[in-house]
C-alpha cells in the first residue's frame, strides 16, 4: 500500500503501542537491520524517542559513527522476517538481500528504511550521553512516512523468546489524555 | 485471580508488548494513580525500567520525594477506571476512592499496588538525572507479583486521544531473541 507524508505531532501515536520496530542503519554503504522493542517516545513534537541498543550489537557502533537510522514498524505480514533479523548479525552477513527486504531511499537521513515496513520514521541521534549507562540513544524524528491503515495495523509485540502479542481489536474510550 | 511472586528476570516480558500501565505514588500517606505509556526496559536483570512522568503530573513530585512507586498492569476489564484515572488530577481528588480502586500493600515499597491490575511491578527510583531534561525516571523493579494467566491478558495500548489497541492472538516464532 503506498505511503504518505505522516505528521510529526501523530508519530507517538504509531510507538505508544509497543511494536517490535527494525532499526536501519548505514555502515560503510551498507543498510544493516535489527529487530527490537525497547524504545519509549520522550517528547510528543519534535518528536524524540528513547532507544535502546546494546553495544553487542552490531548497529550500535553504526548508530554512534553515522548518527542517523529509520524506525521501520513491520506487521505480521513480515513476522519471519522479523525475527530472522534478530537471529543473525550484519557483522557477517547482508540482512536486506538474505531477508528480501527492500531498501527505500529516505529523504532526510542517509540510511535507508524498509518498503515492507507500513511506517519509516526517519531519525537522527541528537542525545548520546546516556549511551554508556544504558545504551539509551534520544533520537528525534525529522521525517515520516506511513500508510493510512496504519491505526489498525497488526503490530508485533515481543513477550520474550519467541512469543509475540498480535495487536487485537481496537476500542474508543472517553479520554482526554493525548 | 490469585497473584503469585513473579520472577524479577522475567518482568521484562510483561512491560515490552507496551502496555498502558498505572503508576501509584504516595503523598501524605495518600496513594495516587495515573496511567501513563511511555515507558521501557532498559535492563533485563535486575530489571531497569525508563518510565517517563511531566512535571504537570502530580505524581511527578510523589515520585521525586517519595522514591518510590509501583507500576500496576490493567487490563480491559477496568478499561473505564484507566482512562477515568487519566483525565483527572490527584491534586484535587483521591482516584482509588472514585474509582473504586483497592489499594494492596506492597512487599518492600511503601506505595500500595492495584489489587485490580493483574500484575504489580514495585520500583525504586534509582536514577534521577535524566528527570529534568525529558522527566526521564529509572526504576529498578526490587518485588513483583502477577497472576498466572498474564502472558494472556487482555492489556490496553494508547494510540492518542483515546483510541486504544487490545492485545490480540498470541503466536509463537522461532527467535533466538530473549
Amino acid at each position: 500500500m503506498a505511503k504518505t507524508s505522516y505528521p510529526l505531532a501523530s508519530v507517538y501515536g504509531l510507538l505508544e503501542p509497543g511494536p517490535v520496530v527494525l532499526l536501519t542503519t548505514l555502515r560503510n554503504e551498507q543498510p544493516n537491520v535489527m529487530p527490537l522493542s525497547w524504545h519509549t517516545m520522550l517528547e510528543f513534537e519534535p518528536p524524540l524517542i528513547g532507544c535502546v541498543v546494546s553495544n553487542r550489537n552490531y548497529s550500535y557502533q553504526n548508530l554512534i559513527d553515522g548518527r542517523e537510522c529509520v524506525i521501520n514498524i513491520p506487521a505480521i505480514d513480515i513476522a519471519d522476517k522479523v525475527v530472522g533479523c534478530g537471529n543473525c548479525s550484519g557483522a557477517s552477513e547482508n540482512k536486506f538481500q538474505r531477508f528480501s527486504l527492500t531498501p527505500q531511499l529516505s529523504e532526510v537521513v542517509s540510511p535507508p528504511g524498509i518498503a515492507e515496513c507500513f511506517a519509516n520514521l526517519e531519525c537522527r541521534l541528537v542525545d548520546d550521553s546516556m549511551v554508556p549507562t544504558y545504551g539509551l540513544f534520544v533520537l528525534e524524528v525529522v521525517a515520516a512516512r506511513c500508510e493510512e491503515n496504519a491505526s489498525t495495523a497488526q503490530t508485533l509485540h515481543h513477550q520474550g523468546w519467541g512469543q509475540f502479542m498480535v495487536a487485537g481489536q481496537r476500542i474508543r474510550l472517553t479520554s482526554a489524555m493525548r
